[in-house]
């Protein structure tokens, strides 16, 4: 036998999903489904392994977190590391598709990182996109999408945190930053500080000073910041381009283009949204708008983001075709809903099913009898010497069975709650042995 | 730009699935999906990524197949060849679970195989396995799932194909093979010859001698063919026993097993049932009872496969724990549904929705018309600088839209079914640039 430590374990920041955590993962991913289908989204599937070049020169740092590996002929290939890559790939090579494509796709992602709470390197992201319209109607979506998700799965105190790239850029033409590399290194540190820590003013401020931004540049941000929070987000965008008037157009743009995005997105929504500096998200693919969802009283780290990237389908030959697009993370929204004890609710809406338990002397009948059954209900069968008795009510709760079938003559057979058993204390009681 | 053929192409053996090919995929899963929890089964998912030494030993030649790979650390993983292994893995790792455990699992497995029509390289397989049980009433729940799966996907004419590996070693019997590796040498070389052809009995004989099988079982097994050839299944297993009766234990207690399965299956599925000997699944693992699904008239091979592997939870140091399980192929079901044509009734019965068409210039309007909609259907907003009027109509098709929304003022609007649009000649005119 195998060294039993590596064949009974899997691999670190994977996980199996059984009993259940597979209910709960199975009712996340299909209300979120229904969100982004209420909002006209298509299923799409990718594959997990692609070609080692898909995934070069989009993710920055990232790219160092790809598992690489060869078939037998030598190809290169690499676990895919996000769904949006793969999606603008797949619009450049398949032309069949028209546009604007709106698409959702629920699969998993792998990255070769540390691993903390709420870090994995086999995660599923429900990623949903619109490729192929400038409109910031589009944008708008997203946050709407967001909300009603998050909103959907339980949670009501959460916050969507947008920012823009052009905003960052108003924060560059400030400082008398101009090349491509010197906006890039601003809006990676902000990534990184964003990443170590929410917090205080003056957290924000050592941890931007951490992460080597000069001076002068915390100086803007911080100050934006203190805008941004003193404000409702309408307003902090009328200040924020007020702030950029006369030395941004960069900065005047962003904040125009987020008035517009949030002008649609329904009042009921705006309390949960909120302008943030210290957004950045890591992909150097985002060229607008840029979102993050995060739930309030969870330390955890975003649960949600995206943004646009309008370049990143011409990226790989399909042209110049504009995308915003988001992802919520399932892992991350499985541990916020178990630290806030909402998974309960998720949990219990899922499917029950009856138990036909039985004597293997009776086999036939059983089989019978839970053939008939399966007409209308699902229906597992055991037998007696499978699951003792005083196993019975362990085995009725693990499986999510709400009804006992015992089988007597001819076909007929006693149906009972298994609520009802417990509660009269019939079937956990252990019987001699 | 790296290299356009690399970064405009996928693996070859593996897949994108969008539009139409996206919906048949849900389709399909979604219908297995309910079969096997008509059954009384539950949803398990495990990581793609396993520890290397998880597939050691379990699939004989397949495990040249696995695709290998380290992480930073130098920890070794391959990528999952199958859904059972992980599963007598799970069993023996994760206590917590009462036993008979029975779960499905669909999720894709990846072989470094050759590629021809209905190989792939990463592909779904639909599992379902029972573990925990010694039960042959559950074997016979393997060849109901088989049936009842393949039906509600539209199938008619398929074919059951059983055999027990306790007649494999009967055969051996017969021709004093002893060791283990004897008898694992039938098994391979039956399957090998399985594999490259399905065809007359002259077209077995030719294969198996190919495949360096003794003439002298050759012999046997084509006797064994002719019998469960001209019979019925309940018939052939009558005399397959009496066949073995005085020269093999194995032989005559496989058929009596097999008997004893048969017993349980409602007699209209057993029509599609036939003992087969060139039967032998690849998998090292399988003890007794296994099975095989085929489309008849589509050249293709097996669209479903499995069988009893009474000792593989214990190679996870799970202890004895007896199971059986099986899987449908998905990429082979869809070759299949399009081969016959029956694509198009699963296709058809995929959700459809509206699409709001408007005027940028009503943007506000149009977003609150669609999040008005929204509240009871699936809506879809695009614009008409984004897709020109005469595009409509392929754009709608193509996202499965029945009915279109124009806005009016006030947040009123027209309701169009595209099909009365198409039936009347209005969306497709080409109109003037």
């Amino acid at each position: 036998m195998e060294n039993l430590s590596k064949i009974q374990s899997i691999p670190k920041g994977t996980t199996d999903y059984y009993g259940n955590d597979a209910r709960l993962r199975d009712e996340i991913i299909s209300r979120l489904t229904k969100v982004y289908e209420k909002y006209g989204f298509e299923a799409l599937y990718t594959p997990i392994i692609e070609n080692a070049e898909v995934f070069k020169g989009h993710h920055g740092e990232g790219e160092k977190l790809l598992f690489k590996f060869s078939d037998k002929k030598g190809e290169e290939y690499v676990l895919k590391y996000d769904s949006t890559v793969p999606l603008a790939r797949v619009v450049s090579m398949h032309n069949d598709i028209p546009l604007p494509y709106k698409r959702y796709q629920f699969q998993q992602s792998f990255r070769d990182d540390e691993i903390d709470k709420g870090h994995y390197r086999e995660f599923i992201q429900c990623d949903g996109d619109i490729v192929g319209t400038e409109s910031l109607s589009s944008d708008a979506e997203f946050i709407m999408i967001s909300h009603e998700g998050l909103q959907s799965l339980g949670f009501d105190d959460f916050t969507i945190r947008i920012n823009h790239r052009k905003l960052i850029k108003g924060i560059a033409d400030l400082a008398n930053y101009t090349t491509k590399e010197q906006i890039l290194s601003i809006q990676r540190a902000i990534d990184i500080a964003d990443k170590i820590n929410k917090g205080s003013i003056d957290d924000i401020r050592s941890e931007l000073l951490k992460a080597n931004i000069e001076k002068k540049i915390v100086d803007i941000i911080i100050e934006l910041v203190e805008i941004a929070n003193k404000n409702s987000v309408r307003k902090s965008l009328d200040e924020i381009k007020y702030y950029f008037k006369n030395s941004s157009a960069n900065g005047v743009q962003g904040a125009t283009e987020l008035k517009e995005i949030i002008s649609y997105v329904p009042e009921n929504m705006l309390d949960n949204v909120k302008v943030d500096f210290t957004l950045a998200r890591g992909a150097d693919y985002y060229t607008g708008f840029i979102l993050e969802g995060i739930i309030n009283n969870v330390k955890l780290g975003a649960v949600l983001g995206g943004g646009r990237y309008d370049d990143l389908v011409d990226a790989f030959g399909g042209g110049n075709v504009p995308a915003v697009g988001m992802a919520f993370g399932l892992e991350r929204i499985i541990v916020s809903l178990k630290e806030l004890g909402l998974d309960r609710n998720l949990i219990d809406s899922s499917k029950t099913k009856m138990l036909v338990y039985a004597s293997p002397s009776n086999k036939a009948s059983a089989i019978k009898l839970a053939t008939h059954l399966r007409k209308n209900y699902n229906v597992s069968l055991i037998f007696n010497t499978d699951v003792p008795s005083d196993r019975l009510l362990e085995y009725c709760r693990y499986n999510n069975i709400s009804e006992l079938v015992i089988p007597m003559e001819n076909l007929s057979y006693t149906l009972q709650s298994v609520d009802e058993l417990e509660r009269r204390g019939i079937i956990w009681t252990r019987k001699r042995d």
